[in-house]
């Protein structure tokens, strides 16, 4: 008899729900890895096995994504926290611009800091980041500019990338491959993988190589975006589990159809929840249309009072991780490629029980 | 019908075997994690169940080393590799001092020489790294003193630790919960996960308070210890699945006995085999006893002739990663707390057998 499998609608802001293939399948691997009859957990990451995993992985981001051959996709440890630190490190010569959207810009700007020059282009920051600044000149002395594209505490999401005369680099981490864009724009992206990826303990980052090696500064090895390139992620040992799970999500979104296909089941998925936050007196949206992301849902309830109703009705649907960021409170539904529409709509269901019954 | 288990005699030098139940723990909590009917790859870091986890994780290696109330225990990412720029970017001031007893520990030293002055107290790189260094001065105005108390590469150990007059860092990322030691005579001790401790993912370090915010220099908050010690291995989101399989670890380990018990386990099996490498004649150990590793034993034919036999034959055994070190050659059997004794007596037999036939 198969264990149960408990169904939960998996609402959570990161780490969060991925294909269930990829648990069967990454399951499967503990007990024999690819046939070698030993775990996943124990196999050499050396073994051609699993050098064939991390192949594929690097392989499948470069399609999906379309990047073109200027391109290096690398799986790392450090999350994309610690690519705060080592992009600056890598790409800083005199200075660099960022955009701040949020608490993680702001982290990435803090990061920076420490390495160079760092110039702020503009900041929603006053705004407490319910939107994304859109007039703003990016200095054309920069050595880059940082955005980063989705905004997971306070669920705005940059739907126009901007015109930038400097190298782009993009934090990805809550909305990769869940929208068409044309990668190539970019100098680098990155992503931690707990959201659309896999589960956490890597993050991937695709840069031009032509862009490295150019800020004059002696790079220790583990901080140098060159050594991990020509070592292909293996320079030291690379978080085996957490690669091979992000492959199997990665295989899951070309089954599925590509960054396309999940664009479009993203697009019904937030429409069908933003309408009913649009339309139910009881709810209201964080964030105006323009910014609004597909990927977190940010709201609360007009009455406060219906708090204990609503909460106790949506934990009694099996729904799960809907409580909002601390920094914003209220709700947020993190409705990311692996959660199914199915789930979406119970919440929209919850939602109009609690207006018939309030 | 439960899926088959294959026997595989695992000799691998990391990542490596794990102990059954940790496999079996880590697989239901992919479906089920702690009861919550969410995934362990999807459930929240921030949840209290993952929480908890963290917590239990940090105070096993508290309570199986022993460690004083000055120690922090973290678990970061990056592997060990990372913290041979981390370390000396927290502890070193003016100077430090390394002991080269191999490649991991040239590449501790690599890294901290684009933090600081490091002075090499000593180095058996001459000897191929087959014995470990012991007439040297530990300079008494280092910051730190660096040692490596076992060599994957080479199998060979340090069984005295030197009194050193300044506060001493340990790699031990190949022999931690292997054998009984006084750790409080460290400062900092830290270790990749992937051998004694659980899958690759995670590198764990236990420092000392009183050591730290004493260089001087403005850290990066990703790299300064005394950031990740005030979030309590939560800056920003952990590897969940590693740290998770490492607890299971700790827990077994405690389960057995602590590190008392490894040690006994550790002395029957690295007995066993050396016993015969020394009688054998087909075979001979690279290392000389005062510096054989417990953890990693090396060793060759002493008629090469004999190479394609003997190695169809532990491969008809279901013997893997029997395969030496690229850099050393021959054969390397690795002997973590997990592998059974079983598992040595089964290549200690083959390792007859080829005498009996050859």
């Amino acid at each position: 008899m198969p264990p149960m499998k408990i169904k939960k609608h998996n609402f959570y802001a990161g780490p969060s729900i991925l294909p269930q293939p990829v648990y069967d399948q990454a399951k499967a691997a503990i007990d024999d890895f690819a046939g070698t009859g030993v775990s996943l957990l124990s196999i050499s990451h050396r073994s051609k096995e699993f050098t064939e995993v991390m192949e594929e992985a690097r392989l499948l981001v470069r399609e999906l994504l379309g990047l073109d051959e200027d391109f290096e996709v690398l799986f790392l440890q450090g999350g994309a926290s610690m690519q705060f630190f080592l992009i600056p490190l890598n790409l800083l010569r005199t200075r660099a611009a960022y955009l701040d959207t949020g608490r993680w810009a702001a982290r990435a700007i803090e990061e920076a800091s420490y390495v160079g020059e760092v110039s702020v282009a503009a900041s929603s920051k006053d705004g407490g980041y319910r939107y994304i600044p859109e007039d703003y000149e990016i200095p054309s002395d920069a050595d880059y500019f940082h955005i980063t594209t989705n905004n997971t505490i306070y669920g705005t999401q940059m739907h126009r990338i901007p015109d930038s005369p400097v190298p782009l680099v993009a934090d990805m981490s809550s909305d990769i491959f869940s929208r068409v864009m044309d990668f190539n724009r970019f100098g680098l992206i990155y992503a931690g993988a707990q959201k659309n990826m896999g589960p956490a303990g890597t993050v991937m980052v695709a840069v031009r190589k032509s862009l490295l090696g150019k800020t004059g500064r002696r790079l220790a090895p583990m901080t140098d975006y060159a050594v991990h390139i020509a070592k292909k992620s293996m320079f030291n040992t690379p978080p085996v589990f957490a690669v091979y799970a992000s492959m199997l999500t990665l295989r899951w979104v070309k089954e599925q159809g590509g960054v396309a296909a999940m664009e479009e089941r993203n697009r019904r998925k937030s429409a069908l929840l933003y309408e009913e936050l649009d339309r139910n007196p009881l709810f209201r949206a964080f964030v105006e249309p323009p910014y609004r992301s597909m990927m977190n849902v940010t709201f609360d309830l007009t009455e406060p009072a219906l708090r204990e109703r609503f909460d106790r009705m949506w934990q009694e649907a099996d729904i799960v991780g809907l409580k909002g960021h601390r920094s914003v409170g209220g709700y947020r539904a993190s409705l990311y490629n692996a959660l199914p529409l199915e789930s979406v709509q119970v919440l929209v269901d919850v939602m109009r029980e609690l207006e018939r019954t309030a």
